[in-house]
């Protein structure tokens, strides 16, 4: 989902960009025009997450999927093992592709659980050796998120934000790289952001592929081949959007009223239950459940009828997961709190 | 850049794609909105380009750049060394990436002419144990193209297609895998597409990134990850206007008087040059010279107020360049002869 606004200005600019008379969509990656656009987006992303100087932000390609291999390419330098915390199918993927290139160490693993915990600070079992510790803040299918920032002492630690960056504030500081999909809370799919450390750069293992390689896209400004230009134009309006709106400080006073109010919408009654730890729950992803799981289809049914689309939950944990992403207005989640009480009432 | 008609469709459905209240840039690549939208864009450029059913089609993220890696990684099983022709700048990175990882015989090079010729069938030192041949059949920069295919045997032909794909027919037949960047001839920059026959598939090395391994995309319908959704849709309404304009046939009809016209002006006086061999003059990227290389910034000023931009040669080479891609009218092209005319008369 994108900012309404953002969709209408996109629309409005499409066939003549700033009295240009192209489409940014046909524009050179090395034109004046397009260098604008792609500068002014990583200034105001640098704004809106107060990213400090010495760190890169690269706009790249292959998703944060293709991170989960050039991180351990990237990173590990002359050290041969790294720590992952598993809290999720993200964590694990990122683990699966991790483990062809280095030893991985699992510092914590909530699967024991069903992935509904986050681990506590003192349950992680850090190595002090490793060449970085990885972890997923919010686990998109899960809808578990971290309520701190592990302290990982020197060793870096590494996040992929896909589904929460941009949500509210963050210290960068605290990490060595963060790493985001765009296609959750940034813009179109297929671009993918890059926020990274400038000491980490310049590591990369003989067997990295160039396009892998974040000192090369570092080193020319992401423009090392043509980058996705239009995803990161668009990506560049949400940035202006996000600061229209006061910023992540005011992304966060509205997210947090739309995670509290569906929350409290779930936990009246014994009608709906989340099966997620209270200090683990997600303000982006919530997933809930119907005491009587023969009544999802009617419920997503009336769901749908009703404009509240794609609420089945994951096909992997079953129920309803609500994403409740930025450009997600408060008036959806009202809709959607007003048909669970519909909904139950309906049943008794 | 696209076709004007493109665009326009592009930005009519922005907000509200074919009734279903949302934007293609929102729409989950699952769902079933945006997967009719994919499917029907592989169905058309299969139609259009008359690709075998052996062949998968596959569209990934990373630009050709990426697939200069790709292709050992998945290309070369249990081969150690891959033919490749260099004819310009672009086999020259696809081969520096190549020999990250094997041996690669260099079965002609015209690096010696300036990238101004192709070598003939007759002159390539082709191994008949190689993994593959790889070569450009269009070099954007140099604006040299291949006047023939050549013949590899059982050896499997690779072909960069980025800037010369969808300008005319091809038989994909003679190829193990093409592949092309979008930006040039398809749609939007973010997308790349490659076409590889399915015994290729499956041979990947053990250190391919699984982003990079292409039987991983092929068992996904390229739906793995994310892809780059966006880019996807509109390539699609390009192959639906090709379709439109009469297919390939048409295209290479038009495409062809294109070039003849702006080659013709370019011989018919000393003013101007061609710096390449006639049999190897490219039907998209025409580079030409002012006999009076200090005349150059006082014809790009000109053709600039005439609304010809992007007409100045690759820093690497210099002079001049028009890319005459599918998505530039003959209006273009006429202008741009009529500007040569007057400008070589302004000098007189």
């Amino acid at each position: 989902m994108l900012p309404t606004a953002v969709i209408e200005r996109a629309q409005a600019e499409m066939l003549d960009w700033n009295g240009s008379g192209m489409s940014v969509m046909e524009m050179s990656h090395r034109g004046k025009e397009y260098m604008s656009i792609a500068s002014k987006a990583e200034k105001d992303l640098r704004d809106v997450m107060s990213i400090p100087d010495n760190y890169k932000v690269l706009f790249l390609q292959g998703g944060a999927s293709s991170q989960f291999a050039a991180i351990p390419l990237n990173l590990l330098g002359e050290k041969k093992s790294a720590d992952y915390i598993n809290t999720g199918m993200w964590s694990k993927k990122a683990i699966a592709e991790a483990k062809r290139y280095c030893s991985v160490n699992i510092a914590a693993d909530t699967s024991g659980n069903g992935f509904t915990t986050v681990p506590t600070q003192a349950e992680l079992k850090l190595n002090p050796d490793a060449a970085y510790v990885h972890y997923t803040p919010n686990e998109t299918i899960g809808g578990v998120e971290f309520d701190y920032i592990p302290e990982t002492g020197d060793v870096p630690l590494i996040a992929d934000l896909s589904s929460t960056i941009l949500s509210r504030p963050i210290d960068v500081s605290r990490f060595g790289m963060i790493y985001a999909g765009a296609q959750k809370n940034i813009g179109p799919a297929g671009l993918c952001i890059v926020i990274i450390r400038e000491d980490l750069l310049g590591k990369a293992s003989d067997i990295t592929p160039t396009m892998f390689n974040y000192a090369t896209h570092a080193e020319n400004d992401s423009m090392y081949n043509t980058p996705a230009t239009y995803s990161w134009y668009v990506s560049g309006l949400v940035f202006e959007w996000i600061k229209e709106q006061g910023g992540l400080e005011a992304m966060a006073v509205v997210n947090k009223r739309k995670a509290d109010k569906l929350y409290a919408a779930i936990d009246a009654t014994d009608f709906y239950g989340s099966p997620v730890a209270i200090n683990a729950r997600s303000w982006m992803n919530v997933p809930f459940t119907l005491a009587n799981a023969d009544l999802d289809a009617a419920f997503l049914a009336g769901a749908a009828e009703r404009g509240l689309a794609t609420l089945k939950g994951h096909r992997s944990v079953g129920g309803m997961r609500a994403s409740i992403y930025n450009a997600m207005p408060e008036e959806g989640v009202d809709a959607l709190v007003a048909w669970m009480q519909e909904f139950e009432s309906s049943q008794s």
